[in-house]
This record gives structure tokens, C-alpha cells and sequence, in this order.
């Protein structure tokens, strides 16, 4: 059993990447990203995007109910149904889904964050983001069973059946975790996990599970999520994780191979 | 089995419906539309709503490429997944689905539509518009099995896996005569069929199959295709169509106690 996991970048080469899970003979789910697509609707849209710095640092998207509604519109809809119709035309069987569907990504709002502005600390209390704790792996289950490839994508649902907002990155780990898939696939916009963002030769062979946080300390930024996931997928039983650049032709299998990072025990 | 069709309008009461829908004890499929809201953000991202006009004169939504990534977004979005976590609120099993996903709905794109504008009669190649002629019952089936409600809105696919606007009113009466329903629901804007639309007073209680096509050239508009698609469900098997006010508390129960309009062989 395999995990793709798709980035959401601007350059991220679809027709690639369907007619090379179409060669793969293996059960599998795609967790994709539609970042790209929703800076663009948000700003036709004129939707601020806002960031939230947290107090040690790390920043992410500030998450209200409007933006909520454009993430059920851009990734749920516009991105999941054009990946789906893709794959429909290699003969994949892709069914697309969201976290809600089915309530397939569950997780817990986060009631309060805090959040950093200038030297002030500030509580934030209406934002509408969480994590993934908790995966419907039986509605997974029967649409791999009767040959289906589930397309996955957020907003998660909260217990109160809220839609919120999660790191797809770190999401897509938890579905790896629970349908006790071996091996996962990252495909972004880079050649792998490069120690310097700036040198494409920086770029790391292979790293092992106990190198993660020293990584996630010294690179920071979407790279240090993507690391927490992978490090959270291997802990619950993942033993590889493949990155690897999803502009390049044959990515996932090039991944397989060993040709951008391999992270593992 | 049933199928409960929803329309998109403004006043549809979701609270209500999944209130109506949780006590219901049998198998069901849910089809919605998702007009009102997708006027409403065609006019905030400024697409220019077109009309075209059959030379038989009816008029229907000109569909572009930019139109249907919008429906992309706000049926299979936006509208179907907030239907979904409210269904999920009230503890039904809710998987939303598109036409797109597992090719559920999937059609024939009309290469060449007529279109009237003023007296001269146009060609129109570019139209994404279609009719649903065959559904993966499979898909359903196994998810009714499992226990899930399946959620479905347009748009469908073509057999060149290019999505296309279709009908939601036909689709659902093929969905109904696919999945062999005996009954099939319509929530509406208006108690029922009325004789003349602006008077509430003019409902007719029972219309036989054989009276439909002397309304469809009577009423014309939206209540024409609706009537259509109830002809089809009914030719294809479907023993009852209940049609009743999507606004008001208990409206399939009602629907169901004929206290809408009945539609029957």
C-alpha cells in the first residue's frame, strides 16, 4: 500500500504524475495540496491572506470562516475534481473526496491560538484550524477494496462538525499510518530536502528518523512541517518516505528509486 | 430505496432537511443544485452570467470552461460539502461525491448547440453542456452497503473525461431509475407543481404521467425540465415522484404524505 502525497505548487506537473501512478501496480491514495490555486482565488476574490506567527516562530494561514468557504471551493472542488477527471483519463478509478466526506479527516479545532504581532503576543480564538487525529479508514478501505483510488484532500471536520483547516502535509501521514501503508511519497517542488533552499546540490540522500528535528530546527518554514509528518508517519509504522520533484517526468517513480530523498529508520 | 433531490435556491432550509432526512429509515441517495450561490459568486469573481435560447425557446445557462471550473468549485465545493457536514451533524453517514468522482455521472458533451439571439439563429461549439445517459451504480452501491448517504451534484463527465454541465433534475431521475428507487423526492421553492406560478393556491395535487406534456408547453422554464426529468424517472421505474416546499419543516415527510404534489403513472 502506498501514499502519494501531491504539493499544491504552481509548477507541480499533473499529466506526469497520472500517467505514472497509471504504471504502478499497487493500491494507493493521493493526499493533494491546492496551494497555488488558492492564493489565486484569493486574491480574485479579494480576500485578505493573513499569516499567523506563533510564538516560537513558525507561521501559517490564518484561517477564518471565509477562508474556510474558499478552501472547501478551491481544494475540495476546483483542484480535487480536475485531479480526478486526470487520472479518469489514464483508466484510474479516482474517486475524489475531502476530510469531511464521510467525516474521513477528523481532528480537533484548536480553540485558541496564540499568535505573534510585532513584540505582542495576541490570543486568536475564531480561527478555524486543527489536526488531523483520527482517519475513516473503513470508508478508505472499501473504495480500495472495489478497485477505487481515493483522491484526498482538506479541510478536516472538527467534533463539533466544524470544517477546519489542516496541514495536508502532516494529514496525509496520519491516512499513511492508518491504512498501514509502507511506503509514502512526497512530490514537491524541489529535487528533494536540500540543506540549502538556494543550492539544488545541497540536496540530501538519505536521512534518518533521528536527524529529523536537528532538520527541522536549522530549515524552518513549510520544509520543518513536511519533516514533523514524515517523522509522525515512520513513527506510526511508515518505513520509508520518498521526496522527490513533482515537475519531473516519471516523478514517482524516479522517487522510488532512490533519485531525490529517502527518509527512514 | 430513494432518491431525495434538493434544489439550489435561496430559501432551501438545510436545517430542516437533515433534521427530515435523519429520521427517514431507508436507504437513500441525495442529489442538490446550488443555483443561488452560484449566481451569487459569479457576480463576485464578475463572470458574465450568459443565457442561451433554443430555438424552441428555452433558455439555459451558457457554460465556458471558466463557468465550469466555478461549478467545480461551488456544487462539488462548496455547497456539496457544507450539505455533507451538516448531514454528518445530525449523525447520518454523509459521503459528498461530484459526477466527476469514480465517473458517476457520465454524459455526452453537445458538440454543437443552436442558440437564438434575437431572430438569427446561432451555432455553438464551445458549450460544456450535456446529459447524463449513465451512472456507476457500483460506486453507489457500495456505499449504501456500507451504510453511507451519497451526496451527489453536478457537473458529469464526457466519455473524452471532460467535465460538462448537466441537468440536475434529469441526473437525479436517471440516478433514480439506475439504483431501481421505487420513490423519488423534489424540494423545491413552492408547495408543488402550480397550475399558475403566482398563485400558491393553484396546486395540483395529483398530475398522471400522461398529462405532463401538455404542462411542460403550459408552464415552460425551469418547472418544464423538472416535469421532464419526473417523465424519465418515471418511465425508467420510479413509481412516485413527491414534489413539496423545500422551505418549509418536515418537508419530505410531507412530500411523502402527498401534501405537495404526486406524480404517478
Amino acid at each position: 500500500m502506498l501514499v502519494v502525497k501531491v504539493g499544491g505548487g504552481k509548477d507541480i506537473n499533473w499529466d506526469y504524475i497520472a500517467q505514472d501512478l497509471k504504471k504502478l501496480q499497487e493500491k494507493l491514495v493521493v493526499v493533494h495540496g491546492a496551494n497555488y490555486l488558492m492564493d489565486q482565488y484569493s486574491r480574485k476574490l479579494k480576500l485578505a491572506t493573513r499569516t499567523i506567527v506563533s510564538p516560537s516562530g513558525h507561521s501559517s494561514r490564518y484561517t477564518d470562516h471565509e477562508t474556510i468557504d474558499l478552501m472547501l471551493m478551491v481544494y475540495s472542488g476546483l483542484a480535487n475534481k480536475k485531479i480526478v477527471v486526470r487520472l479518469l483519463e489514464e483508466g484510474l478509478r479516482a474517486v475524489g473526496l475531502s476530510g469531511v466526506d464521510g467525516a474521513l479527516w477528523q481532528g480537533e479545532r484548536k480553540k485558541t491560538i496564540y499568535a505573534k504581532e510585532g513584540e505582542k503576543i495576541m490570543m486568536v480564538t475564531d480561527s478555524q484550524t486543527g489536526k488531523v487525529t483520527k482517519v475513516n479508514t473503513e470508508l478508505l478501505n472499501i473504495l480500495l477494496a472495489a478497485g477505487y483510488t481515493p483522491v484526498v484532500t482538506g479541510p478536516a471536520v472538527s467534533a463539533e462538525h466544524v470544517p477546519i483547516n489542516v496541514d495536508n502535509d502532516r494529514a496525509a501521514a496520519v491516512v499513511a499510518t492508518a491504512i498501514g501503508a509502507q511506503k509514502m511519497v512526497i512530490l514537491l517542488e524541489a529535487a528533494g530536502i536540500l540543506r540549502d533552499i538556494t543550492d539544488p546540490r545541497s540536496k540530501l540522500d538519505v536521512i534518518k528518523v533521528r536527524q529529523i528535528d536537528e532538520l527541522i530546527d536549522k530549515l524552518g518554514g513549510r520544509i520543518a512541517k513536511k519533516l514533523l509528518g514524515i517523522k509522525e508517519a515512520i513513527a506510526g509504522g511508515v518505513e520509508k518516505v520518498y521526496l522527490y520533484d513533482g515537475r519531473a517526468e516519471q516523478s514517482i517513480t524516479a522517487a522510488l528509486e532512490g533519485k531525490g530523498t529517502i527518509v527512514e529508520k
